[in-house]
């Protein structure tokens, strides 16, 4: 049995080129790069080159990159660091349903201390209205956050629109790219905003490293307050390794993001389609054509995904049931119930997200797999009555 | 020129024995350890292990233990974690002047938002006052943080003696322990804490890799706010392979803790004496005794640190001005403010952390190397007089 790894939104496979540019900084150079003497010079280096290769990838300056240890830091830090920074202007924030839980959580952790949440809603394909949004800012609005696409159904949001609705109000806007950059083209001022988070783990990049882009001028409390590091936005001994592999694969990402794209789009239609053609009653959540390259979503009716996924997983294909960020308890997905799917059909979801790792073979051998898995638990549901 | 390392304040080296316990989750086992397919099960399973062992080193059980990204992450965490849960029993909160950055800047940022702290202060040792703490709490205190040692004179702290007070008045008590645990015994039942915060870097462990201990009933408010890691506590996709190296850096410190503290000591002791028979008019700041094992900090009068550091780096000798947190545009350390140190000597201050892994030459090295390093600087000094 062949491993076939789809659940690349959980974290893609750190390439090896990164990991060799990481090593020499594990136990070699290992100095702080605050230190004045000379082991502190290169890990000091290799942050900064770091640096100038994440502001790259999102044509940022080098100056407006703060790094942090995971994307939900950086949303944490964007939401609760504007909110705090605008408390004199107000106490209102706007967040949509199709934002991650890092940023919802931290909308919600906001809202017991006084500020006010207006959470805008999606269609069924899980686009927000931009109307809406603008409706939603008011006086006392002092930070507007919209994921740039969903870690589950893959929709991507017309961001440059809302910015440029977020921006006519004055507002500071930020934007979770988690699962965009790197990944599809990013640029901070084609989109618009003001801020955005990326992680590494995104684009074949380490885990425990990411980043945060904060437009020169934006005013953004601290998440982690002490010392100067990261201009003393962000304090706590830099993580050089991690930081020296999310430089890495930005660089890489940039070199390879065409073909990347192509690659997996490609894979992502034969999939969806195979699907499609192979099994009744079955689902694409979310858009089509504007959606993630590696992203398959799918309710396949009358089952449940859990079970599709261990049955799956004794064949040796690995997917997902929706964001590994959500309690395996709750069945239900705050993303589903937003895009209006019957409860009954987001039980009955599975996510696949390929990468340009993955091959065709894989994507013939999952579609082979997946019906016969279907129908034989098809076979045993009460609720089958095809 | 040979280098040699006094800095182990700003960062140890990671071994290699912990490192090769890192490397295969990098790119082999990278998957995520809340998928349910197989690529989640040995980081789950990795993760489980290092909670198991940093539990292990500090008397405490595993579902006690939150990692974290670093030591300033867990202080936030605790401070302002605690100052959150506690705000309908008050918004007041007890620190001391010789606690890290990350705690009196979590606390001045609540100091924003409506809580009152209270800086409690130490003696010329650097000890804080028991007393003064327990006059210090409130009917409306709902957190007292002090640290277990200083990062730069050194000096422990009568923790116990501390905890015992604030418990009896019934008060979450904090102790950052960043520089003492993995380094000397620490036992959170013997200490009577609350919450302690940690880092692996203190004690040859990666960077990027940090944990609070939350006594089982403490309520504390998530810093980082999504996902259901760490049991909802701190969100984000774990770190895998830096807790990893956090586990086994625990297991090591544990097994090696006596020999590591012995040799160190022996080292330091030669260092001070050595400097203060070959050096005129130096004081060693902090305790002689109740001090971390490797901290040699010294004030050399009628010279600046600065120059002392550049010079040895001249030398090869690799040491530090204070804390690596600090601004080295702030020439005054706090620390040394708290302990009464006039500024002019204050400046004159210099750091050596010594480590297991330095060597009796090394010392007698550096004993050699000082003497006609600061006969020189104090020539060309105005302040020079001896």
């Amino acid at each position: 049995m062949v491993d076939i790894y789809m659940d690349n939104a959980a974290g893609t496979r750190l390439l090896d080129e990164v990991f060799e540019e990481m090593v020499p900084f594990f136990n070699k150079e290992f100095g702080n790069p605050s230190s004045i003497h000379t082991a502190g010079k290169k890990p000091k280096e290799a942050v900064e080159l770091a640096r100038e290769r994440v502001a790259a990838l999102i044509g940022a300056q080098p100056k407006e990159i703060y790094f942090t240890s995971c994307g939900s830091e950086s949303n944490n830090f964007a939401i609760k660091g504007t909110a705090w920074a605008g408390i004199k202007k107000g106490r209102h924030i706007v967040v949509s349903e199709i934002d991650h839980q890092s940023v919802l959580y931290s909308a919600r952790a906001l809202s017991r201390s006084g500020w006010e949440v207006t959470t805008v809603g999606v269609d069924n394909k899980g686009f927000v209205d931009t109307d809406e949004i603008t409706a939603a800012i008011r006086e006392d609005t002092v930070v507007v956050s919209i994921t740039h696409a969903s870690n589950e159904i893959g929709t991507i949001e017309p961001i440059k629109e809302i910015a440029t609705r977020v921006k006519d109000k004055g507002i500071p806007f930020h934007t979770d790219a988690v699962q965009t950059a790197g990944v599809i083209p990013v640029n901070v001022d084609e989109l618009g905003v003001d801020m955005l988070s990326l992680s590494a783990n995104s684009f074949y990049g380490p885990k425990g490293a990411a980043a945060m882009y904060i437009r020169e001028g934006i005013r953004v409390f601290s998440l982690i307050d002490g010392g100067i590091q990261e201009r003393g936005r962000r304090a706590g001994n830099e993580n050089v390794p991690a930081i020296v592999g999310l430089g890495k694969s930005s660089e890489i990402a940039m070199r390879d993001m065409d073909y990347r794209i192509a690659t997996t789009i490609k894979l992502r239609d034969r999939l969806m389609n195979g699907f499609e053609a192979a099994i009744s009653k079955v689902t694409v959540n979310g858009d089509r054509k504007k959606r993630l390259p590696g992203n398959v979503h799918i309710s396949i009716e009358a089952i449940e995904g859990e079970s599709m996924l261990f049955s799956l997983a004794g064949q040796g294909v690995m997917a997902a049931s929706g964001s590994s960020c959500a309690d395996k308890a709750l069945k239900s997905s705050h993303v589903l119930k937003a895009i209006g799917c019957d409860p009954a059909l987001a039980n009955s979801s599975i996510l696949f997200t390929l990468g340009f790792e993955n091959t065709e073979a894989e994507v013939e051998k999952v579609i082979e797999v997946l019906p016969p898995i279907v129908e034989k638990l098809r076979s045993f549901s009460p609720l089958w009555n095809g």
